[in-house]
């Protein structure tokens, strides 16, 4: 169980095949930073060209096509206190005839949110666009993007998800949460960064209160355990994550998974899964912005039976 | 502010225009009975034919189209210890490569569960189908289904939602909520039905757990205030449903009547407005089982300007 | 088989049951007229409110749920010369970021196509606006809306569409097609109305070229044949029509429509039928502005076994 | 204007960077093969595993991000008499309700049909399944999928389509048509692959009657011409590609894209190009089976200006 440090100095756009910056054996902790979806680093200076750049990625000894990979989220802190966004809701999240009625910006600009970012005290303070009583809001910071390399010598663009993870945007994917992924290449190859203070469900705007991190994780390997989508677990509830468009297929992939989940590892019958489901699901939205949406399904870990050696 | 007390005679599976049993003033109170979604009462005698049997209409005083009703959720409780719902997911909920895979009945048979609801201890209990282990889930009683006479003479059936209301299965209508409706017709036409002991979000098994209620509801009127679609309100949040099929087409309906209530109704400029949603808004998904789906967009209302006089 | 001639002195911008404007024999033509989508006649006078005035119900007797009612249009035929429409595309069926660049009117202001129709000539000639080489489109008049009454007591807007038809807004509902349509109520209850002199596929830009119209049709019956969605034929070809959102939903019902034709009523079997289908099936688009879209599946009649006695 | 042979040796299944087989100039033309979408050639010898192989790619000199890369399909004929496909409709073209009645095969089997394809007679006779009098189909031999090496160091699966063209199954895409592809990468790199020897439209069976073939196609090159999406062009058409889920966004992709050609490279004002589309467009559904469905946007080209120089 060996604790790394890793800086990184080049990063990815797309989840891809790609040398490895870290071989780990599974349980091994990694220290690494991430930098924003604009690829600015914790002073501010840009490393690295724009569109949710990533760190990594790291290869598990030991992982097979088939296996899972389980990633802990042990620390997501943001290292600097500057963190931007936007401030116009995606034209594809209202209605068509009110797309005119947004606060579009003059022509050629791109209005953006400053905020001021305080890890001590768990606050966001909007710095700009000034509004009347000021907004501040609590820090609650996630990684927008992260996942593993994808199967058949794809190169998926860290804007998009799939399977493979990416770029969710779910809010619930904070320091404490542990997350699976389906292993597609020998070693899985983790990827992650974009890193959020906090976000409001959907990225409506298209964006969180944007900022660099520190995160720290830890990967451990299930073998044989076969996935189909990612799928995650908190201390009270177990969820899965379907990312596809429109949203009803993202939720089709996520309700797919979470039954799956019940009747082949929990030992649910069928009718047993879904009378519970019918009446005990959660669902939440990742985002509604992304090439892919994300749509989480949720069911509270009191309804199932003693845990299982999953 | 009169106390009436209303037995129901008849019911109705559309949302029309209709002669109402009762004429209110603003303000008044109902103390009334639903049947369950098979038209069964209190005492599991069907009392009318299947399709969400609504309680009403009722006539509110003064209400014209442009107005707004509110109608104040006062209390909902199953008035019979006997409730059923479905033992299998929805085929529309699941990709389809899994809908052969869902647990069906033998052909022509369908598959119930049933319940044993104990208001007193406030929980459900599946009797039937048998579960190791059983089944015990909290009530949360709710109005599947409710809502306001149409414009233009429609009739609405009851299987389904739109700017009206009607079968919305948020599981968000508990007693305690005020719900705003746009008023389409003279007096409004209030109906009422479809409740449910509990229910997972999304219905996802086509139903919660189907009961007959006594139900305390209260109407109020906002003259000349004009909503596109439901809004609502509990003591922590405002929220808007949009009902539509997609999801995609629901959340856009839910996001743009959140946005113009925030612009309009609290006076934030758009750039405030969408700058916190981006960052603060919530979404909880009603139905995905109807013919229209229904997305709710959720926002904490201490990120909201001291009230105004919405 | 007699032919009536009916004068509308009302319309309907509603499908539902409604007292019947005629009743007829199966078998019997009618000879009438429709107004365009504004309520306007054949002398540009404004005879109904808008919203695609319905001419009808017209009873056909013996006319039981379970049914089938056979619409052949025998004729459509423009009886003046302005017909109208849309300048701008709808906002819907552009990209989201492209609704800005829409050629919107002033606000408050509404733009329109203003056309010379010639029916003799066989052409529409663009009046206004002004463009230069001018625009003449050949005629190609059909029917926007027409159908049955719904089940259930439903009233359903003419501005949608349904398993009742409705508005569908396919541009191959020209003279010559026989519909067949489900009955819901005794006597089938015929509506008609909303012209166009021609349209683009999709009526993309919310309206065809809106005209009066002189229609003549004649009303037979098939019992005890249940259909679940209109179905229709031309001298080449056998077509369904799916009538839903998204046009995802809309295809599914039509394809599964087409599918239960060819394995119910020409007897084969699945196999042959979907095998057919994957290599000859075509597609056609009704409208995707109305808030049902409506997509058509079709099959050359070459390709069927001899014809059934369907 | 060369006319290069090219035999190819090795196959891709996604489209992306890798070292071109053959440089051409452009006006350059190649004869070339496909191997079968389970990689099978000729001689039905398996050469390279399933999944859409591709041939190429070829770089063309002087291409680079912001050109547009022309692509004439001179000739793609059979070369083999052997062509299979599917004998069941795609779960996700039907009704969910419809999925069980589809003729699966038993666990564990596929089925498929088998055809023999003679070219010098126009036509696929189905060989087996055996079907009652037989199914005889006339060729109409087509590219399933081709396109160009994406943006952003993406590798996307030749399963799928975008922006870069990939698998978008439109029938229309014969021998006599051209195609338009927006360059992404220096050269351009194209890839050819998936031929079918007729197909129904949307693919709904989840294949064509799949088939190797010899191809001829030319590739030329237009400077600094923008495009979103890909367009093509017949001897009496013009047309757009837009690739998406689901078919709305798709058909939005593509509606935008035709109208951005009209107005940007014919000259025509916004209203000029909206008024003439809503009235005269057409649209067909590439495939509704792949990961992205693909709309056609189509525009007679006798209702265009005099031809400009695009």
């Amino acid at each position: 169980m060996t604790i790394h440090t890793f800086t990184p100095t080049h990063y990815f756009s797309v989840l891809a095949v790609a040398p490895p910056v870290l071989t780990l054996a599974p349980g091994d902790t990694v220290r690494t930073t991430t930098v924003d979806a604009h690829g600015f680093d914790a002073i501010r200076r840009q490393v690295t060209p724009p569109g949710n750049p990533m760190t990594g990625p790291f290869f598990v000894e030991g992982a097979e096509p088939g296996d899972t990979l389980v990633v802990h989220l042990d620390a997501i802190v943001p290292n600097r206190t500057y963190g931007w966004g936007n401030t116009m809701l995606a034209p594809n999240v209202v209605d068509p005839e009110f797309v005119r009625e947004l606060p579009w910006p003059p022509p050629g600009e791109r209005r953006r949110s400053h905020w001021h970012v305080d890890v001590a005290a768990g606050a966001a303070t909007l710095v700009e666009p000034e509004v009347p009583g000021g907004m501040v809001l609590p820090l609650a910071p996630m990684l927008g993007c992260f996942g593993v390399a994808p199967a058949g010598g794809e190169a998926i663009s860290t804007a998009t998800s799939g399977p493979q993870g990416g770029n969710m945007d779910y809010r619930g994917f904070t320091a404490g949460v542990t997350v699976y992924f389906p292993v597609f290449v020998p070693g899985a190859l983790f990827f992650l960064g974009d890193g959020h203070a906090l976000q409001g469900a959907g990225e409506i705007a298209g964006t969180g209160v944007e900022i660099s991190c520190d995160v720290q994780f830890t990967l451990d390997l299930q073998k044989r355990r076969r996935l189909n989508w990612p799928r995650g677990e908190t201390a009270t509830h177990i969820f899965t994550a379907g990312n596809a468009r429109p949203l009803d297929q993202a939720l089709q992939h996520a309700t797919t998974e979470m039954a799956r989940w019940l009747q082949e590892e929990y030992g649910l019958t069928p009718i047993h899964a879904q009378t519970l489901l019918g009446q005990a699901v959660d669902y939440e939205i990742g985002n509604v912005f992304d090439p892919a949406y994300t749509v989480i399904c949720k069911l509270a870990k009191r309804w199932l039976p003693l845990e299982t050696d999953v």
